[in-house]
């Protein structure tokens, strides 16, 4: 299976690609911002396809050629300036939804935000909620497709080493999660179809990854 | 027919509440921000209701209860924050759309910008280009919904005094339009059901507001 990795070059795509390149069954294609990101993913003996999230919807339409899955996880993390916050968490997720109907792509994976419903966007501090309803945005939108969509809505990210272990259900109590785990929880999704049209809270826990995905 | 309208104290709704009122078979209710906006309409003998539309769906239904039709034009305007226009312009909006539903008012007249598709979004500039986005989701989550609606694109807004002639179509050249046009083809499109499930761009031109409105 090859997947397109769109954000490679975040801290959950690098563990991402190099979790699949490590995988017998999977490939990466990374998509990065600029030819100078390439290094790191050629090093894994990945693919890499230069586009900026903020093109057309085009250009990403042409990087999903060919794949079987796209997993989003390009963000702005919500400390960037609110301009990015909508061109690329929603309008970036939107463009790359769009381009998956178009490359013929049906599988889908989102890395959301860890509650992105109605109630967080009234619930959250004024300087975080537009990051909050820019996620709810591109996961209600992805969930209005015909893809075979995952929603995944991490806890509270940290740089840990992964522990393997998580809990998950459509709602948790709110915790960390390493993000090494939170590249395991895709590839666990990217090798379970029971995950298709789901959506699911993940935190750090006391179950091995592969279970957890499993018992969904 | 009364007439909520989302943004009564902006520049356009200031305008809408002054014709409704002047008009023998339109009632408006007001809804604004706080008490010390209330003056104004109280003199023109229009409803109030005070409701931030940072709050949640409820209160905007609250708002919305009894009347035939919402006219949503409050807007960041661009020019605010950007947390602001993706809070107000895009979530504003949405949770307007779906306090008519709640509140089972299917008539809803959106004004947007004057181009919110996916080209104008790419095309315009980098400042301008999360407006857009904002605008273009709005009008998108509009459109997927059962009610009445109309979408208003108007060309770049001025104060002069209204000339009363405007050019409508899907597209027309970009050019200005007053304010005070603005809110009287609104008028126009609440007493006109040609225009349900239709949108427009509109500017200043050569052909009185009833009779272009009836032409669409």
């Amino acid at each position: 299976m090859k997947v397109l990795i769109v954000g490679a070059n975040g801290q959950i795509g690098k563990h991402l690609v190099s979790f699949i390149q490590n995988h017998d069954d999977l490939e990466a294609r990374a998509m990065i911002r600029n030819q100078e990101q390439a290094f790191f993913f050629e090093n894994l003996g990945a693919e890499t396809v230069v586009v900026d999230l903020e093109q057309d919807i085009e250009p990403i339409a042409k990087a999903a050629e060919g794949v079987d899955a796209i997993v989003f996880t390009a963000g702005s993390g919500g400390h960037t300036g609110k301009d990015k916050t909508i061109m690329v968490d929603l309008d970036g997720a939107v463009k790359t939804i769009e381009a998956a109907k178009q490359a013929g792509v049906k599988r889908f994976i989102m890395i959301s935000s860890f509650d992105t419903r109605r109630e967080a966007i009234q619930a959250a501090p004024p300087s975080f909620a537009p990051y909050v309803a820019a996620k709810h945005y591109a996961d209600e939108w992805l969930k209005s497709t015909e893809l075979d969509y995952t929603i995944i809505h991490p806890g509270a990210l940290t740089n840990e080493k992964g522990t393997g272990q998580v809990e998950v259900a459509f709602e948790v109590g709110r915790n960390e999660i390493p993000r090494e785990d939170v590249a395991s929880v895709i590839v666990a999704c990217l090798e379970n179809e029971k995950t298709i049209s789901k959506e699911f809270q993940v935190v750090t826990g006391t179950k091995g990854i592969k279970d957890a995905i499993d018992s969904l």
